[in-house]
């Protein structure tokens, strides 16, 4: 047990949570070394929400209510810390969930939307179509998801995956917590902050906004801004650390 | 099977290499995040050696050719990475191998050991005791290994490890991808690079450099200096990232 004082206690029970899922086979072994990726990153950001985050959030909501079809594609890391979290977006959003999967078997699928189910999350079936314009399993979604979403959430999602989505025309919404990645990079939007304080801001905006302000909040932002000011926090960090 | 032409090929191939460790039991679940940590921070120096690490690496070689009693205490993850690169280093330096693992089991021990040993690096064996100032199997070392060495070189060391090393008196040299680290931080010298690009070039310079070079060089180096280097290149990256 970790001890509920300890100053790293989230982000040890978030470790132990994510090497459990790792053993029931939920979470790939590789999205272990890519959430700790990501928590060189938090720690660089000051594992905070940063006013430029909280801005992307609110934007974030606009897109998903302002779509025709959002879809939120979720993997193994985002069904494994958000599951809940995921549930409560697409009550607030309206959007179709789909799971996705950079290492794809059918038993992970299944583990996945079960977890997902659990939390009473609505998850898409179908048969999966080669519809995305990469090699292998990687092209694999659903035609009456993320084949035909006009607005995609992707939480943690490969570079590559993303800017397929973003070549296909569809309005992709990342939340990476590298702001020079190529996922945050390739984005129409990108969240520079950690899943489980993004997903709960972001549905608390899909409340808050009317379907004027959405439309009106989801023209005209500049991407990367979002990104430079996330730079620009985590520069002021490393200038400060060895005071 | 990652596809050979994805721009992160390198990354996924060894990311998928610690996770079949892993499965084997060689690298801990808890490695594998580790690993990720280090990967994020080896993105911001730009994945190659910085002129600074390549100046510390050559100090690294000047301590152990140097030492009375040098030892390389070599962890799960570093076994994975780099047995043969190990092999190298011993060969050129001169100096032991232990193994010394946070996640102790005998098990975990007996892997890491048959895995050095087929690749040919020369693996102290003996009953271990707990001489370094730390709780429970972490204050295990060997008395003819790390317990009498005057030099210890830690690649991917814990902090409180590195501390308790620095503390008895020993002159410690880490190898840490980030600057910000505890380890990085207390190691009598920190070689802010990558393991498998760190290793054999410290064992080249441990080929080049003479006794009456190696002796001059291992006094009067600043580790805060190869810090704030490897800090000051990562703010320069990020400076730069989206122009």
């Amino acid at each position: 047990m970790i001890p509920e004082d300890h100053p790293r206690y989230r982000s040890l029970v978030v470790r132990e949570r994510l090497a459990r899922c790792a053993q029931e086979g939920i979470v790939a072994l590789e999205g272990l070394t890519a959430h700790g990726r990501g928590e060189a990153f938090d720690y660089l950001i000051g594992e905070e929400t940063s006013p430029g985050a909280l801005r992307a959030e609110r934007i974030a909501a606009a897109l998903l209510l302002s779509a025709e079809h959002a879809v939120i594609s979720v993997n193994g890391n985002t069904a494994a810390l958000a599951a809940g979290l995921i549930a409560g977006l697409q009550e607030a959003s309206g959007a179709a969930v789909e799971v996705n999967l950079f290492h794809r078997t059918s038993e992970r699928m299944a583990k996945i939307t079960r977890l997902l189910e659990d939390h009473d999350v609505r998850v898409l079936s179908g048969v999966p179509e080669r519809l995305l314009p990469l090699p292998h399993d990687r092209a694999l979604c659903l035609r009456a998801g993320i084949g035909s979403a006009d607005v995609v959430l992707v939480p943690l999602e490969d570079g590559d995956r993303c800017q397929a989505l973003c070549g296909m025309g569809k309005k992709v919404i990342a939340i990476d917590l590298n702001p020079l990645s190529r996922t945050a990079r390739s984005a129409d939007l990108t969240i520079v902050d950690e899943l489980t304080r993004a997903i709960p801001a972001t549905t608390r905006f899909c409340h808050e906004l009317d379907r004027t302000e959405a439309g009106a909040l989801s023209e005209g932002f500049d991407n990367r801004e979002f990104l430079q000011e996330a730079i620009r926090a985590i520069i002021w960090r490393l200038e400060h650390a060895l005071d």
